[in-house]
Formats: C-alpha cells, structure tokens, sequence
C-alpha cells in the first residue's frame, strides 16, 4: 500500500513510519514533512499536498497539537490552537482528502487518553479528542467506495515522559511502538468507525 | 437560585425554563432572547450578556446548531456552522463567563446522541457533541470556587419529530420535557463532569 502519514516526524509519528514501513510505502508529510510539506491549519495547503501526491491508499494522521494550560487560564483564543490543528487539521486531511484515497482505503486520526481520563490543563486537548472520536464514529456509516475510518487513542507514550512526564502522574506510559501497532490494525484491518485505545 | 439559560427559545430551551422555572428566577437568552440577546459565535456579544446580567448561579446552554450534509458533501466550510455554534459557542460560555458564576453554581451544556448513535449527515454535529463532552469531562476536574460542569444529551425530541422525523428512524423519541429534567439534576445536584443521557 501506498500510506500518507502527516506528522511523521513526532514521537508517534516516527513509530508508525518505522512499522508500517516494513511493508508499505510511506510518505512523510508534516510542517517540515520529509516527503511533502503541510500546514494543517491552511486549507489550501492540505489541498496542495492531496494534489502533489496523487492517489494514495491510507492517510494516517498522527499531528495536531494543542494548549495546555489550566481551565481558569484558557481563553476563547488559547482554546483555538486545538480546534485548529487537532480537530479541524485532522477533519479537514479527511474532507478534502477523500477523492486522493482509493477504493477500500483507510484514514486514521489521533485522539487520546484525556479525553478519557483528564488531567489538569488537558481540557483544550480533550474537546479536540472527543471532537474527533465523535468524527469518525459518525462519517464511517457514511463513507464512499468502501474507505474505513478510525483513530487511536494513545496513553502518553514512554518517549515523552521526559518532557509530559510530570502533567502525568500514575499514569501507565506506553512505548510508542504499541501505539503504532492501533495504526497498523486500522490500516490493514478491516474494522471502522472504532477509536483503539492504547491505555 | 439565578439561572441563564442561553437558547431559551428553542423546543428545549423552553422545556427548561418551563422545568426550571417552578422554582427558579430565569433570565432567558439567546439570538433573540426574550431577555437578552447574545450571538454565541460572537466572543464581544457573550462578553456584553455577561456584564449586562451579572453574577448568575447557574448557566445552561441549550443552543448552538450545526450543519447537516452528506460526509461526501462536507466541506471544512460547511463544518465551521458546527465548531462556531455547538463547539465553540457552548464552551466560550463557559471560558467567559467563569467569573460570572457564583461559587458553588454550575454550567450545563447541550451534546447530543449522534455522537454515540450516529445517523447520514451527522458527522458534523457528532463531532461538536464530542468535542463539548469531553471538554466538560476534563473541565470538571479544575473548575474553580466549587463550580461544577455537566452536559445534557438527548435523543431526538418528539416536539421535533415532524422536522427531523425521516432522519432518525428507529429512534425513541423522548419528549422535551423528560430532557429538561436532566438538566434540573445537574443545576440542582452535586455532580460534575457528567454526560446525561436522555436516550
């Protein structure tokens, strides 16, 4: 197969490459996307990367990101850097990636564990997870030519422990390499409309 | 106690302030609120509501729309109506209108079952409903003075059955009435980051 991954240079990003390209194809795509260049936020720019590639027969997004900062501090303003790159970036490579996928294809968003089991500071992060969640549950009874789509809920992962490491207390970190393995059942599996958790 | 409720003149925001306003005062917003008027899309006009009216013990948002459209026919346009009303709309209330809420009061935001039960052309409407849960989920854990954050999602509303009957077939109707009740329980109980379903 020929498989998008937007955000492939992050932790996650970099695992799915290193697994899923055992077999497949990939291209790299991020802000400095070692194959194509995307801005996530910019519409035009997501429709200039579909346009550059051609047809593909998975998209993988594993970017977005999003503020953290505590819920008595997040204004309406903060609260759009999530909106714009976690929910509406990854809703968007779907909407105006669907005719570049072919028949019996995949896309495969990345939510997370906050929505699921919150943190301080995590609210902003958590909207755009469950905003995606609630996405692909609903467009998957609905998509065209047999395409599937899921997402992946990652825990936080063992690589960033360094960096989130202390926004997460108690919680079981997972290796990245777990994480990816949620993108190689959505990709090659069968399944849609599901959000894999790897808690 | 003082209740907002912005989207008072809706099927169920009139079922609320019908419920609520037994042993309430209720100040009744909305677009062309009866009381006050406010365009949630519109972070000034939220801002002016809120100084106008002072401090409340409770807010309810029964409003914000969304689009609905074949998943093939969503654009990132078409899906704004969405994240600029239900998503964005009902949170801003929340992130503004914090200090507006006196201590121990609440907040009571509206998802809806499509996120969890999805039909055709709701994939737009899901993600806003997914997006406000978990937003309340996380909030919840971090809401200042004894504030609490719950949302309502309710089933399709027999009061609406004769505009949106075709899309939910199968569905179990509940009338608005019982919808309201749940929002009774979240400004007049003890619990917080809750998801009531009305299904």
């Amino acid at each position: 197969m020929k498989i998008l991954v937007v955000g492939a240079s992050g932790t996650i990003g970099q695992a799915v490459v290193q697994e899923l390209g055992k077999k497949h194809e990939i291209i790299r795509a991020g802000r400095n996307g070692q194959d194509v260049k995307v801005d996530m936020t910019d519409i035009d720019s997501i429709k200039k990367m579909y346009e550059d590639i051609g047809k593909v027969d998975a998209v993988i997004s594993t970017a977005g990101s999003a503020h953290y900062v505590p819920v008595t501090e997040l204004t309406p303003e903060l609260n759009e850097i999530g909106i714009n790159y976690k929910l509406k970036g990854q809703i968007n490579l779907v909407l105006l990636g669907m005719n570049y996928v072919n028949d019996c294809g995949s896309f495969t968003l990345t939510t997370g564990i906050l929505m699921d089991d919150p943190i301080p500071q995590g609210a902003s992060a958590a909207m755009a997870n469950g905003g995606v969640k609630a996405f692909v549950k609903a467009a998957a009874i609905e998509m065209p030519r047999g395409i599937r789509i899921n997402s992946v809920s990652p825990n936080v992962v063992q690589e960033s422990l360094h960096k989130f490491g202390d926004m997460f207390p108690g919680y079981e970190a997972v290796p990245a390499s777990r994480v990816a393995l949620a993108y190689k059942k959505s990709v090659e599996g069968a399944q849609t409309g599901q959000n894999y958790e790897v808690y």
